[in-house]
């Protein structure tokens, strides 16, 4: 499922194996498990998160196939992803994903859902699938997004043309931070900028504070939502 | 009042007349007629809708000389906009504004509810003219500019400096999506575009409810006003 | 504390001395008493006020000093300054601030709650200074923040990292609008500003309504404070 590394300051968190990633409970629980080892970690003056997925898939969104349509199964992974986004943004440091392939519909919600989103740009899109495959988005990711691209015109392009967008595409458009040459870079670059903000000497906990003013609409619309675990 | 169309899969809803097409309950509710005739229309997989005024006006804004300072006439006239908009807001296709004449007060927001603006270079303008006239932008119209304007500095110089925005600015700025040389050639690039969204294939429903989210705000702000008809 | 004087149609409110300006309730009340002034001032057609600030500091944010940690006094001042800016918020006429030293935390949100701010290049940064100092951003401060500044990488840099950003920094990012060459050209380029402003006529009562409503949302989130004075 993820793997936890710790490389100096920087907490790696590894999306493991070839798969889509598709953030079914199981999955989320991982992820969310590994989260709460980063907070209960050996308290350095400040640290940062770096999640990474191996393949070809930083992660394909919700696991449709799990869920065969029911409708407690598709509330219940909502709810648990909402507890992950809720947790890395109270998350007490800086958090970057680095984007080494596909990130859609769910799968962008938990990329855009870090501080920095750096992405490869010989391969893999950002992008939200939903009206191509006859979903409708949930109020909650929309607020996210409103929060994190400000460019209204970009949101439509997003949700209202399931625009796929590559690493360029999507830094142009504010989406991204920054585009790199491959994988390798990107993921390389995610680890330097993290040690960058580490060198800064901020609390943690104060970091964590002010993320969760500037992103406080998404908090209060996912709300206390009853995800278990 | 106005006319509807089909040609193939484009509905074409004409603002008739070198009027200023001022919106009055009469005006407006011939609008909300012929969406309603757009919705009961034979079932195609997609559509999309083009919107287009006649003579030198997109439209002037409310009818203020029909309101003649009537407080009750002035909140008939709000309502039945909003129900416009609202209609709007959940139609089961995208929708195009080709405005090719001025767009003013609420006439810009006509024409700004519509998912694409596409605009004529070498006349019209789009103009907030509220200021300049002594009145106050009702709430409503803020929230729909804050969905569809990110730019704060481009909101700002909108309403608090009544600024005459022709195509070529209003593009730059991201209140257009498109400007185009002339009358003819603004319509024809609107049907293109109709053209191009229909080949997606996509889900008119599923889309009308996307579009709901992203504008779910104004949905919230213009709430269950009651205009009649 | 601070002087205001009149220039034809132009109000110009100075906070004097060499100090930091540190928002305490005397300084905060001191403007206050300045703003009812300008209000009660002989009726012109239309006005602007511009604010100015003498010294290397705009306004070095609230004075943590004078509070010193008493949860109270930090209340107070907090209260005082919502005061301050909901006064302005509602003050019928332009305003404008005129950078010409560092603006920091509390500080930057005065300068920012003016309709426009012009910055010296030559000195001078805007920074919120909150992740740097340990402290946690209120949330009244994003809220204004949201409504001023549209692009969400510029906020998150702002807050986040905690930026300092020169005039031609802020220009870019929107942040400001405009940047000049020292001092007195800042302060020149203000009151022109201004007297354009002025030229355009409007009624400053539907101005400064205008303004309520294109800031309503920080209206709301002050509400009802209660700072006495």
């Amino acid at each position: 499922m993820c793997t936890l590394e710790k490389r100096g300051d920087i907490y790696i968190l590894t999306l493991t194996g070839s798969d889509e990633h598709r953030l079914n409970p199981t999955l989320v629980d991982s992820i969310r498990s590994a989260l709460r080892r980063v907070r209960a970690g050996p308290a350095s003056p400040s640290s940062a998160l770096v999640t990474i997925a191996e393949g070809k898939f930083f992660s394909n969104g919700f696991d449709l196939a799990w869920a065969h349509s029911s409708q407690p199964r598709l509330e219940l992974m909502s709810a648990k992803l909402q507890l992950l986004v809720k947790e890395l943004i109270s998350l007490p440091m800086p958090t970057i994903a680095a984007v080494t392939g596909h990130a859609s519909a769910a799968g962008m919600i938990l990329a855009l859902s870090h501080d920095y989103v750096l992405m490869r740009k010989d391969r893999g899109f950002l992008y939200m699938s939903e009206l191509d495959i006859g979903l409708v988005l949930p109020d909650w990711f929309m607020v996210l997004l409103k929060c994190k691209i400000g460019d209204a015109k970009v949101r439509s392009e997003i949700i209202l043309t399931a625009a796929k967008l590559t690493a360029e595409m999507a830094a142009v458009r504010g989406v991204v931070h920054s585009a790199h040459v491959g994988a390798e870079e990107t993921v390389e670059a995610a680890i330097r900028l993290g040690q960058e903000l580490v060198k800064r000497g901020w609390d943690g906990n104060v970091y964590g504070k002010n993320r969760m003013v500037v992103l406080n609409e998404v908090l209060e619309k996912i709300g206390n939502c009853d995800g278990g675990g």
